[in-house]
């Protein structure tokens, strides 16, 4: 049910697509700051996790999980970060970030303030390119 | 694994436990401004959800979102938020935050700046109290 007369995710992709199924889809976002930070987006449009059946809500969490380890395999950070909200966007979708030590808000969430200028190291950028391949290997699709 | 000499998860149950099996508990955070937040933490120690098994993993989403079911009933919220974050505090553990229009930091996450100084109303609070059952009428234990 679309409770949007617009929604982002309803009208577009919402990034450069990894991978997709019929559930969703892996789209990476765009934020230099934070290479390897991708998104998984539910296909159809639903406000919040619980509005899934047990089943839609395994097949997502599934692909999150994947991609989860993809991004920690591909990256290697210091922790991963996950969180549904969904605030701005009221369509279900996962953040999956991959934090370090030296990034522009450790220890606090990518949301909060920043807390320092920070270089993104070239090879942490480089690794960024592999997380497509690194997905579907996870995904063994 | 400890991964820490001193783990905040570890050496305390991290809140008022509000119910527990042998995978996890779910305790009440100390967040006036916030009631009904609740955090679903893992019983022993591990860092990322990727470090689990998925047997433990399922066992611990299920809870997760039979937590974020009872927190949505009891609170109304205008939307739900779920994150396992662990920077601070490397133990996997969940946030469940039940959001509203007029919350301090609506629309953006909990942990960014404050969008507006927020009296919460009493009803809210008063639900709060009432999470308790609500979890273990949704878990069915």
């Amino acid at each position: 049910m679309r409770l949007n007369a617009s929604c982002e995710f309803c009208d577009s992709p919402g990034g450069p697509v990894l991978w997709r199924n019929d559930v969703c889809r892996v789209v990476r976002v765009d934020e230099p700051a934070y290479p390897g930070f991708v998104r998984v987006i539910l296909n159809r449009h639903a406000t919040e996790m619980g509005d899934l059946d047990a089943a839609e809500r395994d097949r997502l969490m599934a692909v999150v999980f994947a991609v989860e380890a993809a991004v920690r395999e591909t990256m290697r950070p210091d922790k991963m970060n996950l969180a549904s909200l969904g605030n701005m966007t009221p369509h279900v979708h996962w953040h999956v970030v991959p934090r370090y030590r030296d990034d522009r808000h450790f220890p606090h969430p990518v949301w909060a303030a920043a807390q320092r200028e920070a270089a993104v190291p070239e090879e942490r950028a480089r690794r960024a390119a592999d997380l497509s391949a690194a997905i579907r290997r996870r995904i063994g699709e």
